[in-house]
């Protein structure tokens, strides 16, 4: 598996994205290639830049002994797949602001005295903002993410199986992470597919679209 | 502005996504067009399939004029832009569950036995969910959605603008949707870019990221 990016048709990338169950478990993802992949991912737009997604890349056979019986019913995708990216929503997102403005400043992107007036602005809006209003945003900017890390694996060769079924609560613990902190998005299986993935049909827009 | 879309490179769609709030206000974008990214866009996944995004298209005059003082720090992108897509998470998604699976089975993807047992295993479990892991669950599917449709719109050649700053159940209610059944996701502006976007800093993954 090159990690070289070879130019991929855009529309073919999208229309060849399904999801996939049962991986070709002899194909592995090296390091670098998983963080380009992460990369090209991130480069999702989120609430005020502010990044709220979180990682875990559940790789070794451990990991995935570990994970196995806290998403049983894709059990499949955590044995086959070359590794499970669990995603997650960092309520505490704000801790990294001050990192993310300045890292725009020291690229030149944004100017000190725009990055101090805006971080005045917005903190205080963030600290001051219900719970369940933050929450809502993370799950929304995680589902971005989500979407272009899929079509990104797509585009490097991978398939992908989007997991909404396994224990939130208990994975987010088994990896290090505090589920009233980071709230658990799903588990995305990433790998070469050993059987394809079925079509699905979609509603018509008609059925789904108001115009105005 | 042609509505056939040329082959367009994944990567150069992805890097060149950024978002923009000044738009050419003399280029619109017609129905067909709009369809077809919608279409192309909810080739998205979601959970069960049960596709729960509504969108409402707001293009003309008059709709932009009833959405400006709801969206009052985005008026440029309401003025400027061809169309600004409000999207909606449907908690009712259950409502669809029997036309999307027939639909399948219609078109060759699903025997109808396999439809029936899924149909009749999935429904229950929805009736059953406690309101609040519906709601995660439609802000995450909604989420997947807009990526999806922004990444279209440029390989389109369109720029786009997720706004999550406006006055959510007002432009529900604003535009016949009942904000208790159809969650706000955000505002999408869409239209030709007369300003460019800025760059913005992306966290680098070792500080999202963890191994195991």
């Amino acid at each position: 598996m090159s990690s070289v990016q070879k130019t991929q048709d855009f529309l073919e990338v999208l229309k060849s994205r399904r999801s996939v169950r049962y991986y070709d478990s002899s194909v592995k993802i090296s390091r670098e290639e998983m963080t380009q992949m992460l990369e090209e991912a991130t480069l999702a737009p989120s609430s005020v830049n502010m990044q709220p997604w979180r990682f875990v890349v559940i790789e070794s056979p451990e990991a995935k002994a570990q994970l196995l019986p806290l998403a049983k019913f894709n059990g499949n995708q955590v044995e086959t797949s070359a590794a499970v990216v669990a995603v997650f929503g960092d309520l505490n997102f704000t801790d990294y602001a001050e990192e993310i403005f300045a890292k725009a400043v020291s690229l030149g992107y944004m100017p000190e005295d725009v990055k101090n007036q805006q971080l005045a602005a917005y903190l205080p809006l963030f600290d001051a903002m219900p719970l369940e209003m933050k929450r809502d945003s993370v799950l929304i900017d995680a589902g971005l993410v989500s979407m272009q890390f899929m079509l990104v694996a797509r585009a490097h060769g991978y398939d992908t199986n989007p997991i909404g079924g396994y224990e939130k609560e208990q994975v987010a613990e088994a990896f290090g992470m505090d589920p009233k902190r980071h709230v658990p998005i799903m588990l995305i299986s990433i790998g070469k597919a050993a059987k394809e993935g079925h079509s699905s049909a979609r509603l018509d827009i008609a059925r789904t679209t108001e115009w105005r």
